[in-house]
């Protein structure tokens, strides 16, 4: 049941990854659920909104927090193209955020698995559910299509 | 010559850390100085901002990038009363900024030297400079009090 609703959500994530991409920004895409249903979807947007903290998972964070009048969405799922960095993994953390699926794995920066293992250490004071490798290929194809460009040029 | 002037520049956050205070949020204050000398200042605020997000590192991040209209910072000194989390120490590598002075440390979520050492961590591609325990009894003293308040009630 959890599996295509998950590909469903993620599918989402990757149109926002490609707005990203047609934007000029690396290409991950985010969208957060809550438990009733509402959803919210961001695509990375740092160069574009000036703003060194708009990775995809942090808008939709914040757009939900605003939404719901609340820091925290203790019930919520976040659904995002790439393993989160650091500093989502960090607001994933403090928003209470229930469970976190994501695509592809980030070697470089990758928090949830890859250099750290953020989400998932109990010295922190959350703890969500992890389901990773969800639509993986497809988010590093357009991950790698956008890098061969930008060498390209 | 920097020891003076860390201080100038600890107790104006350390004014932003009582307004947190005063507002009911952890008392957290930091100040964000350009190489032109701007300064941004912010008090943590992530229950009144409704925003997991509204650290005062994080909002001083925003408000300058915003102000420069670049998403990355990189000749800028980031004051904070208490050491950074990890989602600060993730968003403080993403905006490249130069230098981190903080006051003092948090064991329970720090992620510059007390749970993690992100901001030294030299597979990330950004590593700043870092002074620490700058005014830290001051700031741990608004902290205590903080709390004890809290469970007073």
């Amino acid at each position: 049941m959890n599996e295509y609703k998950d590909i469903r959500y993620m599918k989402k994530a990757l149109q926002q990854a490609e707005i990203a991409s047609n934007n000029g920004e690396v290409p991950v895409g985010a969208v957060l659920v809550l438990e009733d249903g509402r959803e919210f979807a961001a695509h990375n947007a740092p160069i574009s909104e000036n703003d060194a903290s708009a990775h995809a998972e942090m808008r939709v964070i914040r757009a939900a927090c605003k939404s719901v009048e609340n820091y925290r969405l203790p019930d919520s799922t976040l659904y995002v193209t790439l393993e989160p960095c650091l500093m989502c993994c960090g607001a994933i953390i403090h928003a209470r955020i229930a469970r976190v699926v994501y695509g592809a794995t980030d070697p470089k920066t990758g928090a949830a698995e890859s250099l750290y293992q953020a989400l998932s250490d109990k010295r922190l004071n959350h703890q969500p559910d992890i389901t990773s490798g969800v639509l993986a290929n497809e988010s590093g194809k357009l991950l790698k299509s956008f890098f061969q460009d930008r060498r390209s040029h």
